[in-house]
């Protein structure tokens, strides 16, 4: 409620998908813009699913062996160059630093985009033997990418992400790393954020600028745009060979290790706000809301209610991330769609009848549903509707996602699909560079990974140039 | 063990203290220097000892109130320059960023060395009334100054840490918060780091850019000199009335709120080594040792001895950070040598002959002493013997700071003192610039504190001037 944001209700989101996201995330203080173009503010309570998300990955890095490290923010011109693939996808986008104090520096230094190249150069003085191997490592930092047109979580100047780096001694153990840290990014995207994931490789003019291959998790959003939610990237040994990281084999010879790195983001955050949220705001998932349960007294001048709802509320507060809003001066009416719209699960109505009778009403987010309780059974029941609710959202946003997904063996079909079910657009493909470009320029629509998940759609046939294809591929429009 | 590492002995720290410190940090694997001069790379184990401190600030932060967020890592010259003291203080030592992408920006960026700037610019737009004070926010993250002298941990051009940011509506309530974040950063510092810390005000000369008053902990290393670990400072009005943050007070007028700051970094990792250590490495507190204790088999090769040890560590890892060592071709002396210069507090062996008595090993890191004990007994003996470690290194630490602590009441005592028992001095002092410059230039000691507990040093004449001095303040060489 800062003096520059209006009352009004938040854009209906079949009405304006883009306005109703800006209205969410302002309404809601997720985040704020910055003085500097492109970069944002994340406030409170959006850093505190930041942190939720964190906290689930950094525990699921660390029981597969990775150890957090950190890696200067600035990397010399000379370094980036190193790898002649990757400085031509990121040389455009970075941010240079020319002078440190009053001095212009000898050579210029860019914000990271990303740390292959300095963490590799390390890498080349560290490794050694054999016996070292693997190398699982991982940090969590902000990176800069310098962004044309931005918004949000994203599509932001900087972001705040994890990126593991990894080496290997064969190319068959990096490939393993490189599935099971998708596998790990799928599995809490699904079962923490309730968002179902498309799991699949990306294609060569959409991998990662030095990958030998690129794997991602793709997430359909409300408006039937997808969005990346993570990549995880064998890298071979282009940036072993390009860094002369050795070390003494098995076999006493010098050798290339294999090479992986990983990256999840505050992207996350845009996923969860465009899959589960509504036209009353956010809706979040119980595993991943910084608030779970709200307690809200009724009528709280009245005798014993509030000591009442305090006695609830500390009742909870050890099991869930609870809170309580005594403030006075505003309606409970008031209180609720302040609450609602920040998408917490369960709120917790509380006022003399209840107390009378013994018992309090618990209200659903995610279906408007209210429930009597009585009072000893309130945890109990609150964990049992905690877990219905994660689900619950996680089967609606399946649904929807189904719903958005659709077919096509012709170019024709391709684009009465994204007309007119605006989606997932799931087609046969021969593989080639000039299908991906031609259904661009046709539908808008971006190869978004070719899935394990295969399956042969109408007769075999390229959905763009009508050849043999033995693959099928995920398109659609993306953030 | 890296190809560029030697595997000399430790320098012994009374030969040479900063080659000792060096030594330490690079064989135990803490850091190294990265291709960018004055950045650190802060390594696994390094990092660890980072995420311990982390751990217990944030958690005392968050139990205190304070939620976290993070703001952009660039800040425009001209917001920068709105709080005269502040800019002069920081903009010599700030990095610059001139281009993004292929294009020279309009505005220079700096990058945050301190975010008061940037975070007060976007205060002023949040808040409207006092129904939202006081705020309570911190930030995580990593700051860059430009330094010409860099050393790993205590003075780098990078630097990882987290700096509080809150607002209040009386000048009171801003000095007790002030008072509030010190208290805690002492506290953790004496529990957690088991290092003993002064507590006071700086002086005028060496308060932050900006603040009304800055107020700090000074811990004292093994070589006699300070390090300032951890400030709070009190910053008035003066950010909130340069960015013109102002709200509707109880008495419905237009205020200004009182400001506060506070800061502790991965300095704090520096003073670690540096109190505790020894000529064989590092000594971890239990409380922040990445890895409390070690399992080292012996003779293990032999039957049923490597299956005991992985009991016996089976057994440990749930209650305690324990690792175990049962690497091939390494004799346990050799592994003896590499726990004990990584500063592991508890070792544990255990041969044959222990499983045939029914017992093991237990080694202590800071004694040295060597204890056996029964299978059945080694969870809580565990247990005991790293509460007392905890309390034996804080009270070691006590007693060299107080080995290390004289009294001047005149300049011919005070060189004497900082020459042949360099350390702290506790000094009366009349409160003038000019003592406070003549004291460092004549024996290079800066005044680290006036500390909270005072006492009259000899009549109460100031240690420089002789004139009356109705304050005693620590000095000191320092970090």
């Amino acid at each position: 409620m800062g003096k520059k944001q209006k009352v009004e209700a938040i854009t209906p989101m079949d009405q304006d998908f883009a306005q109703w996201y800006t209205d969410v995330i302002s309404k809601t203080e997720l985040v704020d813009y910055s003085p500097v173009k492109g970069f944002m503010v994340i406030r409170p309570y959006g850093y505190a699913i930041w942190e939720n998300i964190q906290k689930e990955y950094d525990k699921r890095f660390k029981e597969t062996g990775h150890k957090n490290m950190y890696f200067p923010l600035l990397i010399p011109e000379s370094l980036l160059k190193k790898e002649a693939e990757h400085v031509e996808g990121f040389a455009p986008e970075v941010a240079w630093v020319t002078h440190g104090g009053d001095k212009e520096l000898g050579e210029r230094l860019c914000i990271r985009p990303t740390s292959e190249t300095i963490i590799c150069s390390m890498y080349s003085k560290w490794l050694n033997t054999y016996r070292q191997l693997p190398y699982l490592f991982n940090q969590w930092c902000s990176v800069v990418r310098w962004e044309k047109t931005t918004r949000p979580f994203l599509r932001t100047s900087e972001f705040l992400w994890q990126e593991g780096h990894t080496l290997h001694e064969t190319y068959d153990e990096a490939q393993e790393e490189t599935m099971q840290m998708l596998e790990i990014y799928r599995d809490v995207a699904e079962k923490h954020l309730a968002i179902p994931m498309v799991v699949g490789k990306k294609s060569e003019k959409e991998k990662f600028a030095g990958a030998y291959a690129t794997y991602t998790m793709e997430a359909l959003m409300h408006d039937g745009q997808a969005l990346q939610s993570g990549t995880s990237h064998n890298l071979g040994q282009h940036f072993t060979k390009a860094f002369d990281i050795t070390y003494l084999d098995r076999d006493n010879n010098q050798a290339y290790p294999y090479h992986t790195s990983w990256g999840i983001s505050t992207r996350l955050i845009g996923a969860l706000i465009m899959v589960h949220g509504d036209d009353n705001g956010l809706v979040m998932p119980p595993k991943i809301a910084p608030t779970q349960i709200v307690v809200i007294p009724i009528a709280q001048h009245k005798e014993g209610v509030l000591d009442k709802a305090w006695e609830v509320f500390d009742g909870l507060k050890e099991s869930f991330r609870a809170e309580i809003d005594d403030m006075d001066g505003y309606s409970p009416g008031w209180k609720f769609n302040q609450w609602e719209m920040k998408g917490v699960p369960i709120r917790l109505e509380i006022g003399p009848k209840d107390i009378e009778n013994g018992q309090c009403v618990l209200a659903r987010r995610d279906t408007g549903e209210k429930i009597q309780v009585a009072l000893e059974d309130v945890s109990s029941e609150v964990e049992r509707l905690l877990d219905e609710i994660q689900d619950n959202l996680f089967q609606k946003a399946l649904n929807m996602r189904e719903e958005k997904t659709t077919t096509a063996v012709d170019m024709e079909e391709f684009k009465k699909n994204i007309a007119e079910t605006p989606g997932f657009v799931k087609a046969m493909w021969c593989g080639s560079r000039e299908c991906e470009d031609n259904i661009k320029e046709a539908t808008g629509a971006t190869l978004r990974c070719v899935p394990f998940d295969q399956e042969t759609i109408g007769e075999g046939k390229c959905v763009c140039c009508g050849e043999k294809a033995d693959q099928m591929a995920y398109f659609a429009r993306a953030y």
